[in-house]
């Protein structure tokens, strides 16, 4: 991968074989405005591909670093993951957020790993698209995607398995978040985010209360 | 404070002077159980204290990074803070999770510094309480509570405002969590957990759905 134009076209092309494409509900979030997709703290998928492979992972561990146009996100990687070595093999991940449509998915796709799980993503169903001008597979049906450059930082990546990403790009599909906000209360229900806690529960994102 | 006896009790004493106390609703949670206060991604309140000196700020920007008997958290804390020097100077801080009833009070605990502020606790009418065993003030009205010590990472500090802290005491009110489990369904709606996205607007911690 590496970044280089040659090998995304490839790569794209092998990986667009399996993936719905052209994806809706989907539309550029500016990267000032990002942090908000990920301030309110729900459980996100991680994904990421390295030499024609990809894999996606659920992680309750992300938090927003910095916001603004130098917005950055941390995301905890255990080494037992796979998705790690493609992330740190490719400098990229993306970070998505799941619905409560998508729990069991998402719960799945945190319990089975493709080191122990052959063809992982086809097995749970999960269907991934190509991200616009980066390498990077974004998971269909999540409500918002953040494409991140790992910058690089060994020693918490080996001490902590703790991974920072410089958000490069972010969507967010407009029926739930529109002109820097997230409005879940005119969208169908099952559009609203998750939140892990343990052993497959997860909260939904209720209503809102203003301070 | 530096964690002896004799400055500890001298300082508990001073704060105990505005404190209520005894605290009510307020039972240890096991350290191995702890990560699971927070692994939903509620908004914080971080608090310290210093020489005498107490603050509490709020963090949207906090986040599990290691579980079980070495559990561990991220907290973002800007060099503008306050309540950074309290934790860079003691080792120690606390985070604690605000209710639906605190929102107003936690986006004014996050909006107001008391590097501008006189009196900034007295004067939003946040109350305090003295951990056990450590040199902590905790935010009456949470539901939980994590004294965290403070592993110094200065290149983290420095380059991205990020503290690493090791959970070394956990509490919460049993009304909401009990037996390692939340359990919002049969408490006040009021004692909900908040999670801030921005200029004061909170999701409230939803329903349950299972994946």
């Amino acid at each position: 991968m590496s970044g280089t134009i040659d090998s995304k076209t490839v790569e794209n092309l092998v990986l667009n074989e399996c993936c719905s494409m052209p994806h809706t509900h989907f539309t550029a979030v500016p990267l000032g405005k990002s942090s908000r997709l990920l301030n309110h703290g729900p459980t996100v998928l991680v994904s990421a591909q390295h030499a024609g492979t990809r894999n996606v992972m659920a992680a309750a561990w992300a938090c927003v670093l910095d916001y603004g146009e130098s917005t950055k996100v941390t995301v905890v990687l255990d080494k037992s993951t796979f998705t790690r070595g493609l992330v740190e093999a490719s400098g990229y991940f993306a970070l998505q957020l799941p619905t409560k449509a998508m729990a069991k998915l998402t719960y799945a796709l945190g319990s089975e790993s493709a080191n122990h799980v052959a063809n992982k993503l086809e097995k749970l169903g999960a269907k991934t698209f190509a991200a616009p001008d980066f390498d990077l597979p974004l998971v269909d049906g999540c409500v918002a995607w953040l494409a991140c450059k790992l910058m690089p930082e060994p020693h918490n990546q080996q001490t902590y398995d703790l991974f920072i990403g410089e958000v490069v790009g972010a969507w967010a599909d407009e029926r739930v978040f529109r002109d820097g906000h997230w409005n879940f209360d005119d969208a169908p229900d099952e559009l609203r985010t998750i939140h892990h806690v343990a052993g497959g529960h997860f909260f939904v994102t209720g209503d809102v209360v203003s301070g």
